[in-house]
C-alpha cells in the first residue's frame, strides 16, 4: 500500500532541531533569531490573504498579527526554511508543510481553515489574479492514460480504507439531507433516490453512468427502479468491488461494470447519468463530453450531472491538485454549459447542495477521526494529516461559498417528455 | 391609439387582384404564370427550412410539396411579389406578408406553425448561420432612451387591450401551473407565490422589483407576505394602472411605484426580483445588470430572475424584433451567467418553465379570439392579425423547444442563510 502513494509522502520532513519543543510551547531550533524582514514578509503574507484573524508563530516563539482586528486563532511555523516556503506559495506550501508536521494548528483544525478561507473571500482575494492564471495556466490534459493515472492515485488507494469512513454503500459523493439532522446513511440513500426521481425512470428503461465510484448508484437503480444499467469508471479497485457487490446481491444482468473511461461509452439509453465525475474531466473536454452524451442518449432520454462547482471560473487549489486530486477543476456553471449549449440540450433544472457537502463531509471527517488509529496502521504519519487537512479543508471551502455543488438535469432540444413540475421530487414515500 | 401603432400597419396592401377568389379557392391575379424558377425557387426555401410537411400554394393555385414526406398543412402565397419576399427572407417575410392578408393559412393557424418549428428544428436549421450571424450581429444599443421606446411601443397601445385577454391581476408573463388543467387565474397566482416561496420573503423586508408591468407581483407581495416593494418599470400607462389600482386596493405605503429603468434603481433590499424584463435588456448589459444587483441586493439578500431563454445562444426572430418586441433578446442560460459570475452571486436554483409557457400562451390565445370583435373595434386589421400570428407563433416556439423559460433563483457568494432543500416550494397551503 505504502509503495503506491509514495507521491502523498515526498514532502521532505523538517530538520530534527524543530521536534524540540520546551515546555513553554517554544520551538528552539537554531535556524537563526527572527528578523525585520522575516516579520514585514509574515504580514505581507497575511495581509494577502486578505488579513485573517490569524497570529502566525515563528520558529523562536514571537508571533505575527494580522493587520486588524483580534486574531481567534494561532499557526506555528516550526522553522525558518518551512516559513520561507509558505511565504513564497502559501497555497501550496500550507498543505505541503502541514502534511510534513512543518506547519501546527493551535486549537481545532477545522475552525482555522474557515478563518482563513472566510477572510480570503471577503477580501475577495484571488479572483483578478486567478482569472488572469486561468488564462496562462494550461492544465495537464485528461488523455485516457493521465485520467487513468489520476483516478489511480486517489481512489486505488485501497478499498479498506475508504470503507473506514463512507457509509455501507460506499458513496463518495455529496450527499442529500432531507433535513440537515439526517444520518449519512439516510442522505446517501435519499441522493440516489433524488437522482432517480430526477431522471424520471422507469421499469425496463436502459441508463449509462459515467464514473460509477463503487458502483452504489447503479445498484440502487436496477434494484429500486427496475432499470438495467452500464457503468463506467477507470478506478481497477473500485470496479472490482462493484462486480463482486452486485454479484452478492444478485444483480447480475441488471447492473454491468465497465472498467473504461466515459469517452468509451457504447449504446443508447434512456438516462445517462454522472455523479461526481466531472470534476475529473477537465473543462477542455466539457464540449467533448456534451458529444458523447449526445451520442447515447436516446430522443426521448434524460441527463443528469451532479458536480462541484463553483460560483465563477478559478483554478483548483494547488495543493488539492497535487496531492489529492491530480487534473481536477471544479467548473462555474457557465463552464458547465459548454457540456449542453452546443448539443442543444435543454437545461430543465439546477439545483445548488452546497451546504449539503459541508455536511456530507463534516460527517465523513468526524468517521476518518474515529478511524484514525487504524488509518495509522495503513499509512504513514504524512498521509494521515493529509487526508485530514483534505476532508477539514474542503468542510471549510464549502461552507464558506468557495465551492458550490450543482446537480444539472437535462433533456434533449424539444423533448416535452418532461415533469410537469419538480413536486414530484418532494412527494412522500414514492421510491 | 392607431396613431400610436402606425409601425405595426405599415406594411404595404396586397395589390386589389389578390382578393379576387374563384370559387375552387384559386387566386386569379395578373401576376403572371409560375416558372419553372418559381418552383425551384419555391422547393429551394422549403428545403431550406427544413423540409416542413407543408405544400406551398402559389397565386395561380398550383402547389409545390416538401422534398420528402407528404404534407399536412397548406400555406397560399396571393401574388408573386409576396412570393419573392418570402423566398428572400421567409424569417422575416411570413409575418410582414401574414399581417398584409398577402399569405394566407388554410385550416388553424397554430397546427401549422408548430409543424414550420418543427421542421426547422429537427434539421438542426438556423445553427450554424445563427452561431455566425451572432458575432457580426450589432443589436440595437438599449440606451435609456431606446428602451423607453421599446417598451412604449409594446406595453403602451392600452390597458384596455391587455385586459381583453389577461387575467385579472394583469399578469403578462409565463404563469405556473400546479397542475396542467389549472385555469389561467390559478396558475398567474401561482406563479407569485411560487416566485415568492423561491425568495423566501419574510414580513418586514424590502423588495426591489425591475420591470413589474401593471404591478401585480408587487401587490401580491405586499399583500400576502407582507414586505414593502420598490417597483421600476419605463411603460407610463402601466405604471399609471400600476399606481391607481395599488391605491384602490390600500397598498399605499407598501408599494411604491417609479416610471424608472432599472439603471436607475436606489437603495438597499432583502430581496432583488424581474419577472419578464430581461427579455428587453440586451445581452450586452447583463453585466451592467449584475452590478445594478450586487449594489441594491443586502449581504443576506436573495435574488430571482425570471425570464424567456434559449438553449443555445440565437438571435430573435427578426419579425418579433421588428414589429412586436424591439431590442429583445432571450438570452441562453449560459449568457444569463454573465450576470452573475462576475459578481460571484451563487445560483441556487434554475427551474426551466418551457411548457408552462405554452400553456399560457394557449390561454392568452384562446381569450384574444374571443375578443377579438373587440379588438378589430380598436385597432385595424393587420394589428388583429400580427397578434394573432405572434401569440400563436409562440405557443408554436415554446412547444417545440425553440425557446425555454428560464427562473434562477441567486444569492450573494457564501451566503448560508439559503434554503436547506426546495420542498418548502412544494409544501400546501404555505403561501
Amino acid at each position: 500500500m505504502r509503495g503506491e502513494n509514495e507521491k502523498l509522502v515526498s514532502v521532505p520532513p523538517a530538520p530534527q532541531a524543530h521536534s524540540q519543543i520546551d515546555t513553554r510551547g517554544r520551538y528552539e531550533g537554531s535556524w537563526g533569531r527572527v528578523s525585520a524582514l522575516d516579520r514585514w514578509l509574515a504580514g505581507r503574507m497575511l495581509e494577502g490573504l486578505g488579513g485573517p484573524s490569524v497570529d502566525l508563530v515563528l520558529w523562536n516563539g514571537e508571533s505575527v498579527s494580522p493587520p486588524r482586528g483580534e486574531s481567534v486563532r494561532r499557526v506555528r511555523v516550526r522553522d525558518r526554511g518551512a516559513f520561507y516556503r509558505l511565504v513564497a506559495n502559501p497555497e501550496l506550501e500550507f498543505g505541503e508543510l502541514f502534511t510534513a508536521n512543518r506547519i501546527d494548528i493551535e486549537g481545532e483544525l477545522l475552525p482555522f481553515l474557515e478563518t482563513v478561507c472566510r477572510a480570503r473571500v471577503q477580501a475577495g482575494r484571488g479572483g483578478l489574479t486567478k482569472a488572469a492564471l486561468r488564462w496562462l495556466y494550461r492544465p495537464r490534459k485528461n488523455t485516457l492514460d493521465r485520467a487513468r493515472q489520476n483516478i489511480h492515485q486517489h481512489y486505488d488507494i485501497g478499498n479498506e480504507f475508504y470503507q473506514l469512513w463512507l457509509d455501507p454503500q460506499m458513496a463518495y459523493t455529496c450527499a442529500y439531507y432531507p433535513t440537515p439532522d439526517a444520518t449519512l446513511e439516510v442522505a446517501q440513500i435519499a441522493k440516489m433516490d433524488h437522482v432517480c426521481r430526477k431522471l424520471c425512470l422507469q421499469p425496463g428503461e436502459t441508463v449509462v453512468e459515467a464514473g460509477c465510484g463503487w458502483g452504489g448508484l447503479a445498484r440502487h437503480m436496477a434494484k429500486h427502479y427496475g432499470v438495467t444499467v452500464k457503468a463506467y469508471n477507470i478506478s481497477k479497485q473500485q470496479v472490482a468491488y462493484a462486480r463482486e457487490r452486485a454479484r452478492k446481491e444478485g444483480l447480475e444482468g441488471r447492473v454491468e461494470y465497465f472498467e473504461a473511461d466515459y469517452r468509451d461509452i457504447t449504446g443508447r439509453f434512456d438516462a445517462f447519468v454522472s455523479v461526481g465525475m466531472l470534476e475529473h474531466v477537465g473543462r477542455t473536454y466539457f464540449p467533448e463530453l456534451g458529444g458523447i452524451i449526445d451520442r447515447c442518449l436516446k430522443p426521448d432520454g434524460r441527463g443528469l450531472i451532479h458536480s462541484i462547482g463553483r460560483d465563477r471560473p478559478a483554478l483548483m487549489n494547488a495543493w488539492i491538485e497535487k496531492r489529492i486530486f491530480s487534473g481536477a477543476y471544479p467548473p462555474s456553471l457557465g463552464e458547465m454549459l459548454t457540456i449542453f449549449e452546443p448539443r442543444r440540450f435543454a437545461v430543465l433544472d439546477v439545483e445548488n447542495l452546497r451546504l449539503h457537502y459541508a455536511k456530507t463531509l463534516e460527517h465523513w471527517l468526524e468517521r476518518y477521526d474515529l478511524a484514525v488509529d487504524r488509518v495509522t496502521e495503513m499509512f504513514d504519519p504524512a498521509f494521515v494529516r493529509a487526508w485530514r487537512l483534505y476532508l477539514a479543508g474542503s468542510i471549510a471551502t464549502f461552507t464558506v461559498g468557495e465551492l458550490q455543488l450543482f446537480q444539472v438535469t437535462f433533456a434533449r432540444h424539444g423533448n416535452n417528455r418532461i415533469p410537469w413540475t419538480r413536486a414530484h421530487l418532494y412527494e412522500a414515500g414514492e421510491a
